[in-house]
Order: structure tokens, then C-alpha cells, then sequence
């Protein structure tokens, strides 16, 4: 069991399940694919005009996270990783749905941002690639998003995630099934429109090789290949015979069509209009498929975790650098932060190896906001950390990393809204001590006698008499803090000794 | 009149109009002052606990800022600066008042950041020293905000702007008036709290001359001095013996401090622990005088702005600089979007000169948000215009700097609630429509043949229908453009020509 690792891939057309074994091949770890499960969702058409998904598709997605959870059973957390695309981050009822999704999972599901979508992209198919000199281009039109990748090696050179998808362009263009010529020009010019501003960027990086990584890319290949509109991959000319072919029938017949699947059959409009945009705002010649895309770069992606290379670390190192963060001072904030969540007794909170690494992560970060201006920096840090793209992690992880550093400073009553978890509050508690202990931002050579107790919602604080004393300051702040974590719910008393 | 200027400073605890006269001396612009009025309103003392202004302070207000007005009658709009500082930033009621107070001034009123606040004290303090190698402290101790700074000639080094004021901790922690140990302990150790934060920096940048440039610091000066406690200027020992007396006396007795004027006594014990705590923190020695301030600040900018020095094109320049703007694009951008202002009809709209200016600022900026994200970009940024530092630029200019590029690019529905004027919607559209045509990242090598109208609320764009058929994309847009302003009830037809 130690050596499976399994990704789910909450997709806008498709759920997909895969197990992956990990093999020591020359010293470097290679996954093999073992079991996979597709089930056809098309959760994106479950979405009315207001963004709510319809309770029908919810549990259409449900049934199909049950089996894969009962697949799942016996995985160690740690060794599965469930991340959610386009639909999920734009349902406004994504809050009601998650907790269900979670519960029939049986497993935690990350939001993931398009950015990040595209990284686990580009690294799922690079790795299922033969190593190459040449700069690849990848596109991965999925239900609700497309992701455009120019990159070499392991290293992505651009990354984007466009706002169309082949569920919602069939559904918004084509709605009753009929396809004419005037409805795919629509289509057509929406999707140029979305490539144009990319195509000069991308094209002026250029690539060698062209891989098509979704449902839609192999959908097209085979419909291609199998109806002799081109012989190998894609091509302009077969696209184009292709879309002739579909104003001419007026709609899709499967039995006109080989190798068309009846679930691809449904969003076959909208994807080939979509891949035709590509083709002509990028001038690409030929595409080939690529194997791996989202759910490849996950197990990758966990595997990087399970060794000392978590994605998540460089992004804060490029962070810190990109924002001309102080790390004197946070490195200071940082060690005394982890000292106080080490006194924490949270041995039986799921959630504390998450809560330790954010916590560190918040430490180097939590000055962040001084980018933007010092007058309320703590807001601005929470802002940048709320919507930056923030490579290897999800959604739900930026948004506790944004309100860590939120409270760090100034009142905490504004966090209650968020309904942090007890675990989440003492992380924070943390947090702020050492930010207030720190704020000479001077080194405590004498090392520092204070030591925290935590029972329930009691917070004891005990502070060596002598060294109250000499630091007045921090006595008249810690004392403040007893008022601020009452508004939380917290008794915190600061005791002398 | 040509060489008059005028500077209005609405602080927090008084009200000052400063005229200069602008004399040239050696190729160099000198101001000199050739009146000035100073009313005490003490306005922060009018706040109560929600941060509303009460209407006795408001008519206080309102009353010496007519007879401000009926002084500056006749003077140009563009001589003229009027700004308000850490109470107008932190009313609720901000939005009642100001409308009364420009109107009862006869001018716009600026509401200015404290960052920018503490930009123009130290230019102001500067102007009226004589050149120095040295680097020098100022502190401005206001009714509601203390700035600090240390600068070297005209570049300052450090600046900050503390939340806390003469009016405010008299109030705060003298409120029935008396004066004890205790509670000037309390005040003493709240003052050093704010200043610990910046203290290290401070230090550690060092300064050879200090000066202290508000009514506190003059009351300050005159007491100790004319009291015997200093011999020149303020010192620590001057501060201590000064504290002792008030604490012995139990209360501030005007007979018992010659020197002290009436308006002053009611501030001046919190005044006195912002004054020593600072002297604590930043181990200062001496403090000299320091003439000018905000107000000689004001006047000067307002004559960088007549000459080619605008303050705000150099920060609009560093920004470009900081968040690695790809300036071919919002030249390009720029150059369209001025074009099109050209052709508005806007002679009689007062606001054409500024709002000319911000479209070149926004165009310089509209993709700043990227260095956040490129998701959503035109949200990050106009979050950053509106909460960065942005020297020389007050509070409504950046509102509408970040008012344009908020909407330079999606819907535009949402600006409703801000309430734009028409210049202002108008200013926008030339914005979004340079945008739209610039979108390939390419020059228009051959021109635009694209023409606007706009009568009322009817917008025409003309277009030739050669240039509308090799461009589909473009067209496309543009199509769009008319649901879009619909939205804000504006007509907009494109016309084939």
C-alpha cells in the first residue's frame, strides 16, 4: 500500500479516478498507472444563468465520488489528493456542495485556481513525455476551462487559463443541439477572442511540438483520424472538414462520425470551435496527443510532497523575494511561532501537520502586504495571499494562509465570520505572539521565558517576572491580547512566574 | 494674483490657510509666505465613539472655512490645495461633510493618506531650512496622526504616519482633565508601543539634527523654555520636569506654565507623552524648531505641478518600475485612449484637465493587478491603486485611478454604485475601447480609421468597414460594448463609415 498514490479530478465534464504506483527507477521516482476511472459528469451543464448548480447534477456527482471513495478506502490522507477545476470555482453553492462532496469521497477536495491547473497540467504531461530539448506546447480544453501551456523541460515558460470550456461553449452556442453555419462563426470569434490575448506572447516564445492533453483533444483525433479528415493527430485542414461536415449535417450523428463516443458526442460543438480558435490564433500545424494532464500532475504533485521538493516551498521562496520581504524578521517570527505551536497539545486535530506547515508559511509571509503600502499592511498581505497565483497551493490553502496573516495584527473579532477551527485559532494565537513579541525586531539573545498553555479555550501565558519587568511594551500589549481573544471565545490570561 | 499661491491644511486639530508668493532666486522657485490664518477647530475632539463627527464640530468647521473661502475668492482652481488629514480619513460621516466643507471653501478639498502627509511635511520643513549634508529627523505630532520621517535633503529616507495625536490620547487617557501618575504612565506606554515598531529602522539609519514642526512642538518649546525647564529647543530632561509638574499639579494650570497659549493647554498632556515617548524610543537628544510643515509642503507641490514636476508623474513612473508593467502595451494603450478623449466634447466640463491626466495614469497602470494575478487582474489592480502608497496622489485621485481601471475591462455595472460622472464614464470608455483595439499586443502600423461621438448620453463609434472586416475580432467586441453601456445608460451605436 505504501508505495499507491491516487488522484481525484473533480472535472466540469468528467470525474476521473487514478491510482498510481511509485517505482525507484535510476534514483528518480517514476508513477505507473494502475487502475483508473472515468464516469462522465458534465457538472457544468448542471449550472443555471445565476451559478448555482442544479441539485440533480450534485447528485449525479455524488454517486460517482461514493464508488471512488469506496476504491479510496485504506489510503492513507497523505497519499490521496482531490482537487475540483472551473465549475467549483465559479458555483456560487460550492459551499453547500464541498461538505457533501467531502463526506462521499471520504477525503479532503481542493479548489484549485486556473494557474495551478495549468502547472499539474503542463507537469502530468511532461512527465509522460520522453525528455526533449525542444519548447512543448500543450492545450487541455476541459467542460468549463481551457489551459494553455508553452514549456521545456520541467519548467512551464508561460501558463494560462482561458474562460471557456467545451460543456459551456456547447451549451451557450449550440444550446439545442442544431449547428449552423452563423452559430459557429459565434463560437468561433467568442473563442479567437479569448486566444487573442495570448497568441502573441505564445507565439512569439514559439514552440517544436504540440500536445492536446482533454477529452476534446482525443475526441477530435479519433472523429479525425477514424473519418479520413487527416491522418496523424490534428490539423487545420481536418477541423475544418470537420466543422464543414457538422453545419452540413446540422447537428452531430454519431453514426456519421467514427470514433466518436456518446458521451464526447454531447460537447463535440463547442470543443472542435474552441480548438479551431487555437489553431488559427496560434498558427499551429499539428498536435499530438498527450497523455497524463491534470490527473498525472497530482500524483506527481503528491510525490514532490512526500519528498523534501513540496512545490509549495519555492513559491514561498520566490514570494519572499518577489515582495522584498524582510527575512530577518520573519525567520525571527517564524522560530518563535513554532515554539508556541510545539506547546500546543493538538496530538489528536487531524489537521496539525497542516497547521504547523501553514503556520510556517505565514511566518515568512505575514509582512507581505508592505508591497503594496505599510498603513494596513495585514489587509493588503491577506488580499495578495487571497488571489495571487500561488503554484502547489489550493484555494483552501491560500484562503487560511490570507487569514493568518489577516489576524496577525490589530482586532481579531473581524476572523469570527470565517468560523476558523479551534486548530486554526491557536495556529493564529501563535502567530500574533511572536509578531508581538518580535516588533523590536530585535533578536531575544537572551532567549525568550514565556511558555503557553492551552486547555480548552484557556490560554495560559507565563512570563518570567524579571523579564516583564525589562520589557514593559510587551507586558501592556500581551496584556491587551486578553481583550481581543475574549471576542473569540478564549480566556487568555497572562501569569507571571 | 499669477504669483500667489495658496495651501489649506485641514488638521485635526486646527485649520490653517497659508498664502505664499512665488519668487524666482537664482533659476530656483522659492516660496515665500505673505499671510496666513490659523483657527482652532479640534475637530478629532468631535468624533465620538462610532467615528462620527458630531454637527457642533462640523459647524465649527464649516464657519472658519467660509471665511477661508471669502479670502480665497478669485484665486485659480489650480492654485489652490486644500487637504485633510487623519480625522477626515477615519470619519464615517466623511462623505456628508466634505461636500459642505468644499462648498463653504469654494474648492475641492484632497483627503490625504498619512504616508502622503508625512511626504509633504518633510518637503515643507525642508524648503524653509537652510541646505544641509545631514540627515535629519521631523516629527509632527497632530491632533489625530504623528508623522516621522528622516530625510537627507530633498529625499526622504524613511516615512511614517502613526495612528495617534495630541487631541486624540488627551481625550483617550485625560479625559476629565486630571493628570496622574497612572495614567501618564498608560499614555507614556501607548505612545512607545506605536514608535517601537519603527524605532529600530530609525535607528539604525541614525540623523544629526531633529526637528519638531507641530503646534505641540512650539507649545512644547515655549513652556520648557520660558519655564526654565530646557535651556533651547526640547529636551528629555525638559520633558521629565515638565511631566513631574503636571503630575504634581494634578491638571494643566495656565498660570502655573507661561508661555502656553489657551487652545494649547487642552492637548497638551497627551501631546507631552507622545513628545517623551518619542524622545524615549528614538533616544533623541534635542529638538530644534522645524517651520513649514504641511502646509509649505502643499504650497510647494502645488508649483511643481505649474512647473514639469508633477510628484505624481514620477510615482506613477516607479510604480511601472516596480511591478514590471509591459510599458510597449500601455504606450500603445495610451496613445489610443487620449486620442479618443481628443474627441470628446467635454470644453465645458470643469474636471477635463484632471481627468485628461488620470486617463495617461491609467493607461500607464491599467496592468498593474498582474504582478498579483493575471486572473481577475483589473480587480487586483484597482485594489493596489487604491490602497498603495502613492506620493503626491490624494485619496479621490487614487479612487479614480483605481475607479478606470477597475473598469477598463469586463463589466461595468458594477461602477454604478460608485456614482461616476459623466466625464468620468466617458474617460473610461476611451480607456476600454483602446484596451479592446490593443488586445494583439500589436501597433496599429496602418492607422486606426475609428472615429467617437458622443452627444448627451448617445456614444458613436465609427468605423471605417474595411478596417471592421479584417478585423472580426475587434468588431466582435465592439458589438459588445453596447449591452455594456446600456448598463449605465449610455447609447453606444457602432457605425460602419
Amino acid at each position: 500500500m505504501d508505495h499507491l498514490l491516487a488522484a481525484v479530478d473533480l472535472g466540469s465534464n468528467s470525474f476521473r479516478l487514478s491510482i498510481g504506483r511509485v517505482v525507484q527507477l535510476d534514483g528518480k521516482a517514476q508513477i505507473y498507472a494502475v487502475d483508473r476511472l472515468k464516469e462522465s459528469v458534465r457538472l457544468a451543464a448542471g449550472l443555471d444563468a445565476d451559478k448555482i448548480i442544479c441539485e440533480e447534477a450534485i447528485e449525479r456527482a455524488i454517486t460517482v465520488l461514493k464508488r471512488f471513495g469506496e476504491r479510496l478506502s485504506g489510503f492513507h490522507p497523505n497519499r490521496v489528493r482531490a482537487v475540483a477545476t472551473n465549475t467549483f470555482r465559479i458555483a456560487r453553492n460550492v459551499g453547500d456542495i464541498l461538505p457533501r462532496a467531502e463526506a462521499a469521497l471520504g477525503f479532503p477536495i481542493e479548489v484549485i485556481a486556473g494557474q495551478e491547473e495549468a502547472r499539474l497540467i503542463f507537469s502530468g504531461i511532461t512527465n509522460e513525455l520522453p525528455p526533449s530539448p525542444n519548447r512543448r506546447l500543450m492545450i487541455d480544453i476541459g467542460g468549463g476551462s481551457t489551459e494553455v501551456i508553452i514549456g521545456k523541460g520541467f519548467e512551464p515558460i508561460h501558463m494560462s487559463s482561458l474562460y471557456m470550456g467545451c460543456v459551456s461553449y456547447t451549451r451557450q452556442f449550440f444550446p439545442d443541439g442544431h449547428i449552423t453555419q452563423a452559430r459557429m462563426e459565434r463560437a468561433l470569434l467568442a473563442a479567437r477572442r479569448e486566444f487573442e490575448g495570448i497568441s502573441k506572447q505564445y507565439r512569439k516564445t514559439g514552440w517544436q511540438e504540440a500536445y492536446g492533453s482533454s477529452g476534446t483533444a482525443k475526441g477530435l483525433i479519433a472523429v479525425l483520424q477514424e473519418g479520413g479528415m487527416s491522418k496523424k493527430g490534428i490539423t487545420l485542414e481536418g477541423l475544418e472538414l470537420l466543422k464543414a461536415k457538422l453545419i452540413r449535417d446540422g447537428k452531430v450523428i454519431m453514426k456519421e462520425l467514427p470514433g466518436l463516443k456518446h458521451d464526447r458526442s454531447l460537447v463535440l460543438a463547442g470543443g472542435l470551435a474552441i480548438m479551431l480558435a487555437a489553431f488559427q490564433e496560434l498558427k499551429i500545424k499539428v498536435m499530438a496527443p498527450g497523455e497524463g494532464a491534470l490527473r498525472m500532475g497530482v500524483l506527481y504533485d503528491i510525490l514532490g510532497r512526500d519528498s523534501d521538493h513540496d512545490k509549495r516551498d519555492e513559491t514561498v521562496r520566490q514570494f519572499i523575494k518577489r515582495h522584498h520581504i524582510d527575512t530577518r524578521q520573519s525567520e525571527r517570527v517564524k522560530r518563535i511561532a513554532l515554539q508556541f505551536f510545539s506547546q500546543l497539545d493538538l496530538s489528536d486535530d487531524v489537521e496539525k501537520e497542516d497547521l504547523q506547515r501553514t503556520l510556517g508559511w505565514a511566518s515568512d509571509l505575514h509582512e507581505v502586504g508592505i508591497s503594496i503600502a505599510h498603513a494596513e499592511y495585514h489587509k493588503h498581505g491577506a488580499y495578495i495571499l487571497q488571489h495571487a497565483d500561488m503554484p502547489g497551493f489550493s484555494n483552501d490553502d491560500q484562503s487560511l494562509l490570507a487569514l493568518l496573516v489577516l489576524g496577525h495584527h490589530g482586532k481579531i473579532n473581524k476572523l469570527s465570520l470565517l468560523e476558523p477551527t479551534r486548530g486554526k485559532w491557536l495556529t493564529l494565537l501563535c502567530l500574533r505572539l511572536a509578531v508581538l513579541l518580535c516588533r523590536r525586531r530585535e533578536d531575544h539573545k537572551a532567549g525568550l521565558p514565556i511558555t503557553l498553555e492551552v486547555n480548552g479555550r484557556k490560554i495560559t501565558l507565563k512570563a518570567a517576572k524579571a523579564w516583564l519587568e525589562a520589557h514593559p511594551l510587551s507586558e501592556f500589549s500581551l496584556q491587551a491580547e486578553t481583550a481581543e481573544w475574549a471576542k473569540a471565545g478564549f480566556e487568555f490570561t497572562l501569569v507571571e512566574t
